[in-house]
């Protein structure tokens, strides 16, 4: 797929779109967020072919989104931790999901909860200064601002 | 790629992930976000193959995120225009290029503005009930919870 042509592009959903990668790339972080760092937990856990996985593993470390760790040396394995910027991703995740939980649920999917006083936890995308959901305002692209 | 393997998955990230498609519907979607209904628009704007485009719009409006309208019938031709969850998924798009510009750019994509007022927007996922900040919480999956 030729999604390099979006590269010089200044948009940033496109930025981060080359930097996620694909789907098993998003579910591999998913699940690196509730503690497997191991290629056999990622293989066994998403049903995922092995050549795929390590593909995805290698690309995922090179975008620091994981960073590889050797945990043993005999034999030689190593295990994927999440970086600053991949456990930053996260709430993105959890955004997709209540949004895919709002339109296409049964409410047969999990929800989340605040782990430490069991409370449910519904992700909004607000604006950071003012509070207001982004879904409710008018909104427009304009040159660059520092975050 | 065998993604069809997380359908059974009660995890609403990998529902989501089903209903959206690859990075090209992403930017199809986005496309759509500014105005975008055309084709031809989407075509040129995303430099993307026609018979690619012509897939993407397809499953987009089988996956009822883009609704398609006849305009003119001699000759006939259609444009495609977001549904309410299409238009539901643009914030969780800026907040995945929130997510980008944080992490990979050098100051060079654009940002979002508050057309109403011109001030910068900056996308922020907190929970609906509290306003804490999703990075900042220690969240678990629970069984479903009715939004």
């Amino acid at each position: 797929m030729d999604i390099e042509r979006t590269a010089g592009d200044a948009c940033p959903i496109a930025l981060s779109l080359e930097h996620i990668g694909d789907r098993w790339s998003m579910l591999i972080l998913r699940n690196a967020g509730v503690g497997q760092t191991r290629f056999d937990e990622f293989q066994k856990s998403l049903g995922i072919a092995p050549n795929i996985l390590a593909r995805r593993l290698v690309a995922l470390t090179a975008r620091r989104l994981l960073e590889r760790r050797r945990y043993t040396d005999k034999p030689p394995r190593d295990e994927y931790l999440l970086t600053k910027a991949g456990r930053d991703f996260l709430p993105v995740l959890h955004a997709l999901g209540a949004w895919g939980t709002r339109h296409f649920s049964n409410g047969d999917v999990t929800g989340l909860i605040d782990a430490t006083n069991g409370q449910p936890v519904l992700p909004s995308i607000v604006d950071r200064s003012t509070g207001q959901v982004l879904s409710n305002m008018n909104l427009r692209s304009a040159p660059a601002v520092t975050t």
